[in-house]
């Protein structure tokens, strides 16, 4: 059959399925999930309340169950288990690689975890997660499995084939084999594709490649991102202080972390605090989306005080006032473009990547070219539109004062906050439009006062 | 030896190798760049200029040449291919796989294109970069490389592995054996884990995994992402549309992809039209955010435009200027926070995901939330500070109102985009804002007409 197994999760289907779970159809239901794809069966638990996804669950293999639990949304996973004993977790931890499941772990309350650990049947199982439960999840020690096929660099190939036979069951997905001494520690690796091709009395010393890219378990996540990416791997070996091999990190990991990155970023850049989603709570998104609003508001209101102190010049000129939303959203914008280019840039540098009186003078030119036509065009259409020449002069010369100020503020700022340890993303958020809007609106009363001569 | 084979990119490093250019040492620098892995070379050259670097390039093996090649960045990559001949451009396809030889080919000029592809000497190669040509490169056609091990269903396990030994050299990384009829029509696929533990005389057919998630040629760069990335596969074959298996995709330029698409996603939340980085020069960092602030501007110039309807009210009361940059940041930040969920929301969704109604009563609720409390704050502190009840009335009520009609705008406008098939990210952006200031003016002024009944 020639049949491509991408399963359908369509509405007909689930119009079928939906009235099966609600009669506890057992036959029915495990017929039709047969041979799912255990992603599928995720996607399709997700429509369920914990109840009945439980009852679905139960009915399929544990393999296959516990590979739809790790699927699920971290958060929904954590509600779901709490309808699960510990030794009904324990069973899915037996099924799962010890990353995944150290990951079901730090799930659970702290109290349950060592208790769930002493139910897991396959005490070397048990053993990687009480290792792994000691890394923060961020760094190498947190994203890597202890499952992984070790040869002796005094091995011939056939006993690494046996050796791969007697893991097989345990390590689901094999890239390559690491090659290591006497002590553990990691001396290369062999690529599946070369033990196929080498002789069977061929000894591993002789065709490992010593070429291996290793990381320390302390290594934080993002430097794993990179070096995946820059060298294109599929899987990392993790090796101790000392270089012996304790574990390996997965591509499929990485991934998740990169989306997840991309995904805070740009929340940051929002001015969402918290890790939200469109399905959360509504009071959990008002809080998430509250803190930033605040300061926006405080930022408004200093605006308003400032603002307040020209009342007169405003009662004598009111088109003064007309062009304050002009101003403020154009240092806004210009902010938040300076700071995202850096942002991006900080991501993306080298060693030898500009220094920062570079991207300065970069950043005052790329300005003053979009100052200069910016201002053109607004004295232009306001000469056009008011035949006032005071007020266009003082709107250009403003306009052009706060292209440059606001390239300034956004481009050190996130230098700066990157310099802190903070996540320069934030820079980019209503953290700099805020600060930009004040400074706007000093600039242009500034120079408004100075050409009207109130 | 227990050595880590990571590069360190120092400064010290490049005070020797930089002299060692300029002198042209070929022996010196062919002994430092030996056995470094291409990534590493690549970040190397970046601080060379094509001329220097083309002679480094000259000095390697071809096979690592074409190496860093690929990973330069694409801008770098094509200016410097123009220093090269189109016989020297061939010899680097001739080294490399043919995804990646189609992405050099489309960084060149459309005329050179067929004539370079006519100089690659492995003629099976020369096919395949014309065939992938044919494919735009954000679909699974154009992601796709035309090397990959295939077995027909009848071969035996040690005619699959001679297969494998005679195209080890064309494929550089196997993940697994993809199982044709002899029509080409795919199949399955066998793990190389499979393989090496299968006996020599069992037949593909016996062992294969019927269970093969493919794609189609036509399938967008983003369905591919996302089937990569649900089913956590590291490969992933491609068949045409009757089912013949024409390539594979592979996980790297997956990453590639997705990287890309944050990137971009982020840059148009910003405001910034093009793919720029902080490398490129003044002026095309200036031309790809000028759009932007023009648009910006624009909505700046209608807004003056629009309170200078108010000016013998503000003539008269001109504390309701005070308020104008409150009103339009709070109407930014809101509709960007609602779009931005809103767009990571339709990103992740499911086919059962919340119906457009459900969003927006969810939105509505949120922005009631946030709009109450943020009113109440500025009431308490307008009040506290000017004694002025009528303002404090008007900001309150024009916060409240801006807040909810910003949720809405910042709610709808990425779900039109993107069902008009446009990337809904452009909604978080300096879009919205200018829409929300024009909206948040409108109502600040309207509220404020018929409170003080000017």
């Amino acid at each position: 059959m020639s049949e491509i197994m991408e399963f359908e999760l369509s509405k007909e289907f689930l119009e079928h399925f939906n009235p099966a779970v609600e009669e506890r159809k057992d036959d029915f239901i495990r017929e039709t999930l047969e041979g799912v794809n255990p992603a599928d069966i995720t996607e399709l638990l997700e429509e369920f309340d914990a109840e009945d996804s439980k009852y679905v669950l139960e009915l399929l293999d544990p393999e296959v169950g516990s590979r739809v639990i790790i699927e699920l949304e971290e958060d929904i996973q954590s509600h779901f288990l709490e309808h699960f004993t510990s030794e009904e977790i324990a069973v899915f931890l037996d099924h799962l690689d010890s990353d995944d499941g150290v990951h079901i772990l730090n799930g659970l309350p702290i109290s349950k975890r060592e208790e769930v650990i002493t139910l897991v049947e396959n005490e070397e199982k048990a053993g990687y997660l009480l290792d792994l439960l000691r890394y923060e999840d961020d760094v190498a020690g947190g994203l890597m499995a202890k499952e992984l096929i070790k040869a002796n660099h005094n091995w011939t190939i056939q006993r690494c084939i046996d050796e791969i036979r007697k893991q097989a069951e345990n390590v689901q997905k094999i890239y390559s084999v690491y090659v290591v001494d006497d002590n553990g520690i990691l001396l290369g690796r062999v690529s599946l594709k070369r033990i196929i091709l080498a002789e069977d009395n061929a000894k591993i010393a002789d065709i490992y490649d010593e070429e291996v890219i290793a990381v320390e378990t302390y290594v934080d996540e993002e430097e794993v991102v990179q070096t995946m990416q820059k060298y294109d791997l599929e899987a990392l070996p993790v090796v101790n202080v000392r270089g012996k091999l304790v574990g390996r990190i997965t591509i499929d990991d990485v991934l998740d972390v990169i989306t997840e990155q991309a995904e805070e970023d740009i929340q940051m850049m929002s001015g969402i605090s918290s890790d939200v989603e469109e399905d959360d709570t509504v009071w959990i998104i008002s809080k998430a989306r509250l803190p930033w609003l605040v300061i926006g508001l405080v930022g408004g209101l200093l605006g308003a005080k400032f603002i307040s102190l020209f009342e007169t010049e405003i009662a004598i000129v009111p088109a003064m006032a007309f062009f304050i939303p002009l101003i403020t959203a154009t240092g806004g914008n210009v902010g938040i473009q300076s700071s995202t280019l850096i942002v991006q840039g900080l991501a993306n540098s080298s060693v030898f990547s500009n220094s920062i009186f570079r991207k300065l003078v970069k950043m005052l030119a790329v300005a003053i070219v979009n100052g200069v036509i910016l201002a053109i065009i607004v004295f232009g259409i306001v000469i056009f539109s008011t035949s006032d020449q005071t007020i266009a002069i003082t709107v250009s010369t403003a306009l052009f004062s706060v292209v440059l100020l606001a390239s300034f503020m956004g481009t050190i700022t996130p230098l700066i906050l990157n310099n802190l340890g903070v996540n320069p993303a934030i820079a980019s958020g209503p953290f700099i439009t805020t600060a930009n809007d004040l400074l706007g609106l000093a600039v242009y009363f500034f120079v408004a006062h100075q050409l009207y001569g109130l």
